[in-house]
């Protein structure tokens, strides 16, 4: 199935990634483009108050197939308690900056690898400004979500802070949260 | 400060709502808008191949008053093994369906406890379709983030699933996905 199964028994690691891995899904896709419709999907129960969980059992790839995660993830959400939740958990507005800045960063360190660029390091600062009276209907002037969003990449590698920032765009939650308001990313290498 | 202090301490609470805390937030932005200018940060740190970690320590309201997380929340990402990853933790684009619909679900709850709505119960199925050959960069028609969103929620309550959805759309996280693309939210109600 994989036209490139010897190499994939000696696989190339960059960044701590198998290369060979993301090859193999590229050749799958190459064979039948229907195997590039992927599908993730979450279970969510409300818990009371501010708190409810999603479970993530399993993610479906090439063409519908069903692929269980090692085990089930469970992810918490709650409220601080300026907004009447008990502060147990990061709020759903956090949990958007986390995926957009842990999508960014997997996207370049993946992309990286695949090009032969060595990561040594990545930290990043992310802000988000929201006005709440969005949220609260207190103004319908206001948007309900973040206005803007910055993000401070910093890198340990020789490569430039350009050619980084054009693999960290890969990134689909970036996709879909820089088509929606303005979400400036700033990449500072070091070595 | 707040002009509702002797309430705030009988607090009316619907759906495990303090609902005078929320009134105190309304309060105090209407004796000053910038009250509402409120503001998420996170750190995030690489910790090799497809994953990385974010904390989240403190957050800002008020006009720029830190206010401290409880304790530090900190969310891990990585990859599931078709993509490289170790599937250790959810991946970013399952984080971004947590976000929307752990955000869905507390505006709904929120929303309601304010208008005195009762709401016993509530279960989400959301499902994200992406087609990964955008992420890949095989094509550029192919967007990179996902394509559609189906999210179902199952409401225990008395209200109409009308209502209740305009109350779920108050989200904050709702806004930024779905003006970025086509996000189905179908409420049911029983009781």
């Amino acid at each position: 199935m994989f036209s490139n199964q010897a190499k994939a028994q000696t696989p190339e690691t960059v960044n701590g990634i198998e290369v060979d891995k993301i090859i193999s899904v590229i050749d799958d896709i190459n064979i039948d483009a229907h195997n590039g419709k992927w599908q993730f999907r979450s279970e969510n129960q409300w818990t009371g108050g501010a708190t409810n969980q999603s479970k993530f059992k399993e993610y479906f790839a090439n063409n519908g197939e069903n692929i269980p995660h090692a085990k089930p993830f469970t992810l918490e959400a709650d409220e601080p308690l300026i907004l009447a939740g008990n502060d147990s958990a990061a709020n759903p507005v956090e949990y958007l900056l986390h995926a957009l800045t842990s999508c960014l960063t997997t996207s370049l360190v993946a992309h990286a690898a695949v090009r032969g660029i060595v990561v040594d390091d990545i930290n990043t600062s992310t802000e988000g400004d929201i006005d709440i009276r969005g949220f609260l209907g207190m103004s319908e002037d206001v948007r309900k979500g973040y206005q803007a969003i910055r993000i401070n990449m910093r890198v340990k590698s020789d490569a430039s802070a350009e050619q980084l920032k054009e693999l960290a765009l890969f990134s689909p939650v970036y996709d879909v949260v820089s088509n929606s308001l303005p979400v400036a990313l700033n990449i500072e290498t070091y070595s």
